[in-house]
C-alpha cells in the first residue's frame, strides 16, 4: 500500500502558546475548549500566530453491495440521487460549507450508477459499490483499498498545493452505517450492539434485522483483524477514500475536521494505523448515531458540537468550521494585557 | 415603568413549517436541533422563510458598588480598561462578532470613570456604578432603573428601523456574578450557594467570602421579590440594560440570543416579568459558571452550544450566530426530495 510518513506533532511549542493565550485580555481558561483548539491549530502548524487557509470538504461517495440485504430504509438509488443534489448545491452541506466558506468537491468514489459525463464531480470510480460482505465476501480487493487510499490522498495532495491546510470529509453512501458499525465493533473493539443503529432511521425491527445480518457477517469472516484488513473486509469505498484522504492530511500537517459516525470511523482505522493522525483530528460533532460514542470513547474525543445531528455528508464538520476558525482568530486578533493597558487579575 | 406590549409567538404555522423542514433531502429530524431553531425563527418571524437580517450585539458596560467590596479577584478599573479595549477591537467579543458578521454597540451603562469624548462609545451613564447592596442598600432607585430600561429599548428601536431582526446582549462589569447569582436565586428561585460560582477566577477562599456576602446581603434586604424590584435592590446598570432590550427585542418580535450568566439572569428578570419574551430567545451558551445551569433549567433552556467559556461580553451568544444562520440557511437552500428527484425512505 501507500506508505505514509507521518509525524507525531511536536509540542515544543506547547509553553509559548499557552502563554500567548493566557495573556489575551480574558480571565484565564475563560474561553474554554476554544483554548485547547488554538493550543492545537499553533502546535499543528508549528507557528505562535496559526492560520486557516482554503478549508475544503472532500464528499466521497460509494455504494454498498450489503445494502440491497435490507439494512437501510432508503433506496440504494439515494446514493446517486444525492450525488446529483450535492453537484446542484440543493444538500444540507453545500449550505453548511457555503456558510462556512469551505469548498465542497464530489467524489464518486464507488457508486452503482453510471453519471456519464457529469460536471463537477471527480470521476473515481473503484467498482459499482463494493461486494456484499454480509455472506463473508471482502467488501473490496486489496488491490481496490490500496486505489481508493490512492486516490483520496491525490485530491488531498492537489488541495494543499493550492493552499489548503483545513480539511474535512464526508460521505453520502446508502447503508454506510452498517459499514461502520462492523469497524468500530473490531478496531474500538466494543460490543456489536453497541455500535450498531439506527442510520437514517430504522425502526425498532429493523434495527434488530440489522444487528442480526451484521452479527451473521461477522461470523461468516474468518481473516485479520488489523485495521487495513478490517477496511477491506467492511469497508465501503467512500470510507476507505476518507482513510486515505486523513492519513495524506496527517502526513502533510493539515488540520483534519472530522465529522460524525461513518467520517469517526474512517479515523478510527487510520488513527490505528498510524496513531499520530490523532494529533491532526478536531472532532466536529457527535452524531446521535449510537456507536458514534463508542468511537469517540476509543479515540479519547470531545466533538465541539452536539446537535443530535444524524446526517452525513460532512455535515457536523462544516458546522464545527466556524469555532475552529474563532480559536485561530481570538489567538491572533485579540489584544494582550499588556497592550491593550487592562490590568490583570489581582491587579 | 416602559410598557411593552409582548405577545407570544402563534403556532399556527407551525405544521406548515414542519413540513418544509421534513421535506428537505435528509432523513426527517437528521438535522436535529438546527430543525427546532428553524422552526422556532418561521415562527418568530411568522413565515416559511425566515431570515436574518443586520444581526447587532450590544455590550453594555457598568460597575458595582458591590465590587468594591472584594468579591472579584480583578480590580473595578478593568471595566472601564475593557470599555476601551472593546473600543479598539481587541477583545474576544470584537473578533467572535466580527466573525459573524456581527454589529457591536458598545454602552456606558454606568461605569464608575468618566470616558470624556470617546469615539465609537455610546454615553448612557446612569450613574458612576451602582449603590453597594452587601449592606441592603438598593443598587439602583426605580427611576434610575426605568431610565436604563429606556436607553436599552430606545437602542433596540433604532437597530429595527435599521433593519435588524436579531439581536444579542453582552455585558462588562467586575462583580457582575454576584448581581446575577442574587437575581437568579431570587427569581429562578433556586438556593444561593447554587447560584454563586467562581466568577473571574475566585479561589475556594474567594468563594467562600463571595457567599458570605451575599448571604449578608440577603439578610439586609426587606423588600419585594418581583422581577422588577430584585432588578432594582441587586442589578447592575448593564443588566438592567440588557433587561430592556430582551423586552425591547421580543416587543418587535426579533430574535435574541441569550449569552451566558449574566445574559441569562437578565432573560429570567425579562420573562418573569413578562413570559412571553421566552418565545423569542435562543440560549448560544452553556457557562461554566455554576449558577447557570440553574437558570436555564429554571427556563426550560438547552444551550446550543457547550465549549466551557466563562467570559461574558456576548461571546457564547456571538459563536452561536453561525448556527442560528445554518438553521435558517437549510429551510431556505436546501432543496425538496421532489425538486432535487431524491427517493424518500421506502420508496
Amino acid at each position: 500500500m501507500t506508505v505514509f510518513r507521518i509525524e507525531p506533532v511536536p509540542r515544543e511549542l506547547a509553553a509559548a502558546l499557552q502563554q500567548k493565550i493566557d495573556t489575551r485580555t480574558k480571565p484565564p481558561g475563560s474561553l474554554g475548549r476554544l483554548e485547547a483548539l488554538a493550543l492545537q491549530a499553533g502546535l499543528v502548524q508549528q507557528t505562535l500566530s496559526p492560520v486557516l487557509n482554503a478549508p475544503h470538504l472532500f464528499v466521497f461517495a460509494g455504494d454498498h453491495g450489503a445494502a440491497r440485504a435490507g439494512v437501510s430504509p432508503y433506496p440504494q438509488d439515494v446514493t446517486w440521487q444525492m450525488v446529483h443534489n450535492f453537484l446542484a448545491g440543493g444538500a444540507a452541506i453545500n449550505v453548511f460549507a457555503g456558510l462556512a466558506g469551505m469548498q465542497v468537491t464530489v467524489v464518486d468514489a464507488g457508486v452503482n450508477h453510471d453519471f456519464g459525463d457529469c460536471a463537477g464531480l471527480v470521476s473515481a470510480k473503484i467498482a459499482h459499490g463494493t461486494e456484499n460482505y454480509l455472506d463473508g465476501t471482502p467488501a473490496m480487493s486489496a488491490e481496490q483499498r490500496r486505489d481508493a487510499l490512492a486516490v483520496a490522498a491525490s485530491l488531498v495532495d492537489k488541495a494543499a498545493r493550492d493552499g489548503c491546510n483545513v480539511v474535512a470529509f464526508g460521505e453520502m453512501g446508502i447503508g454506510n452505517t452498517s459499514s461502520a458499525a462492523l469497524i468500530t465493533h473490531l478496531l474500538a473493539p466494543a460490543a456489536l450492539a453497541d455500535c450498531v443503529g439506527r442510520g437514517a432511521g430504522l425502526d425498532d425491527a429493523g434495527l434488530v434485522r440489522k444487528l442480526a445480518l451484521l452479527t451473521g457477517a461477522l461470523e461468516a469472516y474468518r481473516g485479520a483483524r488489523d485495521p487495513m484488513a478490517v477496511l477491506a473486509q467492511f469497508g465501503g469505498f467512500e470510507v476507505a477514500m476518507m482513510v486515505g484522504g486523513m492519513l495524506a492530511a496527517a502526513e502533510r500537517r493539515m488540520l483534519i475536521l472530522v465529522d460524525g459516525f461513518i467520517a469517526t470511523a474512517a479515523a478510527l482505522v487510520a488513527i490505528r494505523e498510524v496513531p499520530a493522525v490523532r494529533d491532526y483530528c478536531v472532532f466536529g460533532h457527535r452524531s446521535r448515531e449510537a456507536g458514534h460514542r463508542v468511537q469517540l470513547a476509543a479515540l479519547d474525543a470531545e466533538p465541539l458540537l452536539d446537535l443530535e445531528l444524524r446526517l452525513g455528508e460532512g455535515t457536523g464538520a462544516a458546522l464545527a468550521y466556524p469555532l475552529l476558525r474563532a480559536a485561530v482568530a481570538f489567538l491572533n486578533d485579540m489584544a494582550s494585557f499588556e497592550s491593550a493597558g487592562v490590568s490583570d487579575r489581582d491587579g
